[in-house]
């Protein structure tokens, strides 16, 4: 904890008057508004998190938002729930049937994939809705159960100001290159490591 | 697209049976139920909107969560009217006198500083509170305007149940250390690279 002395605070203000200059100036020099094509990768937790909080603020905004979970959906989360305070405003698809070791059925799985991949083209085609989340789309793309190419043009093509995230591990290359946005979540340390189990409000 | 031939469809039966079985395993190995204390650090986005997807997700499940702003808080954010919508299941204060480079005034960032973890320190001891976001944290505790031996022997001292969620760049490697679960966002590809700027919805 600092005390901080005149000729400290006197540094401070000019140094920061200096920082405050760069700052306006690299925001001044953005200018371009535009929905964004979001990709949350990488091994670590927080990818399908950051997509909710996205299409919380979103919604705190006064926005339409549209989720179509391509994995998530045989069973129960808190965030469907959560969701469900903002009524029509959130529309939500779980087309999800589990994991493919769960249901150990791959033609099952594609017809799965493709059905959400089928409502996903219903949302982005909404004019009404700002956000769109493709939950888990990346795991869909990495095993074929959904044409690359054909997605990632059909996600290019999208309206103007349309903002869309897709989740998932191992996001496929081509899908890196069109987006705008990706970040990769890295797991520095997981507690799972540690033998501590799923827990409600942190996994599901 | 895939077609799946009877063949491929029995090897991935048996693949998927075996996976499922280590699955199940590593699933059972998992006992501890805790409270974690979870870090949200790098410079790729999705640190805070990942703390606020798991605020979500806890009040999905009927839990309090609490919410203290260390930076941020000068300005409006969607999230926060989102938040709204949960009444008094949300508990917020928004601290923050703005970036540093704004005020420009080093004892009052300390003293706003100093402030946010009073209030921190109320909802850490809030016995009805399942979750508490601390956002920004590390960057109070980056420019040493907290003490960053007692921040984190509070926040090992903890509930036991109790999960708190750290949002910032530049997590302090001690708090690294307590921390149960790291994740560091990394920023692969952003849009501000581009030109793009700030925009509703996405950055506040």
């Amino acid at each position: 904890m600092k005390t901080v002395t005149d000729e400290e605070a006197a540094r401070h203000k000019a140094k920061m008057a200096k920082r405050k200059a760069v700052q306006d100036a690299e925001v001044a020099s953005k200018t371009v508004e535009k929905g964004l094509l979001i990709v949350n990768t990488g091994p670590g937790k927080g990818k399908t998190t950051a997509a909710f909080g996205l299409a919380l603020r979103m919604l705190g905004h006064g926005k339409r938002v549209g989720v179509v979970q391509f994995v998530k959906g045989a069973w129960h989360s808190g965030e469907r729930d959560a969701f469900a305070a903002f009524g029509d405003r959130v529309v939500w698809h779980s087309m999800g049937e589990g994991f493919t070791w769960e249901t150990q059925d791959l033609a099952r799985d594609i017809a799965a994939a493709q059905a959400a991949w089928a409502k996903a083209g219903e949302l982005l085609a909404d004019p009404t809705i700002g956000l769109v989340v493709l939950d888990e789309l990346n795991i869909a793309l990495r095993y074929d159960y959904l044409d690359l190419v054909s997605v990632v043009e059909t996600l290019k093509g999208r309206r103007g100001d349309l903002h869309v995230v897709v989740t998932g591990r191992n996001a496929k290359p081509a899908l890196v290159e069109a987006a705008d946005l990706v970040t990769e979540m890295g797991a520095t340390k997981h507690h799972f490591a540690a033998g501590v189990k799923a827990q409600q409000g942190i996994e599901f």
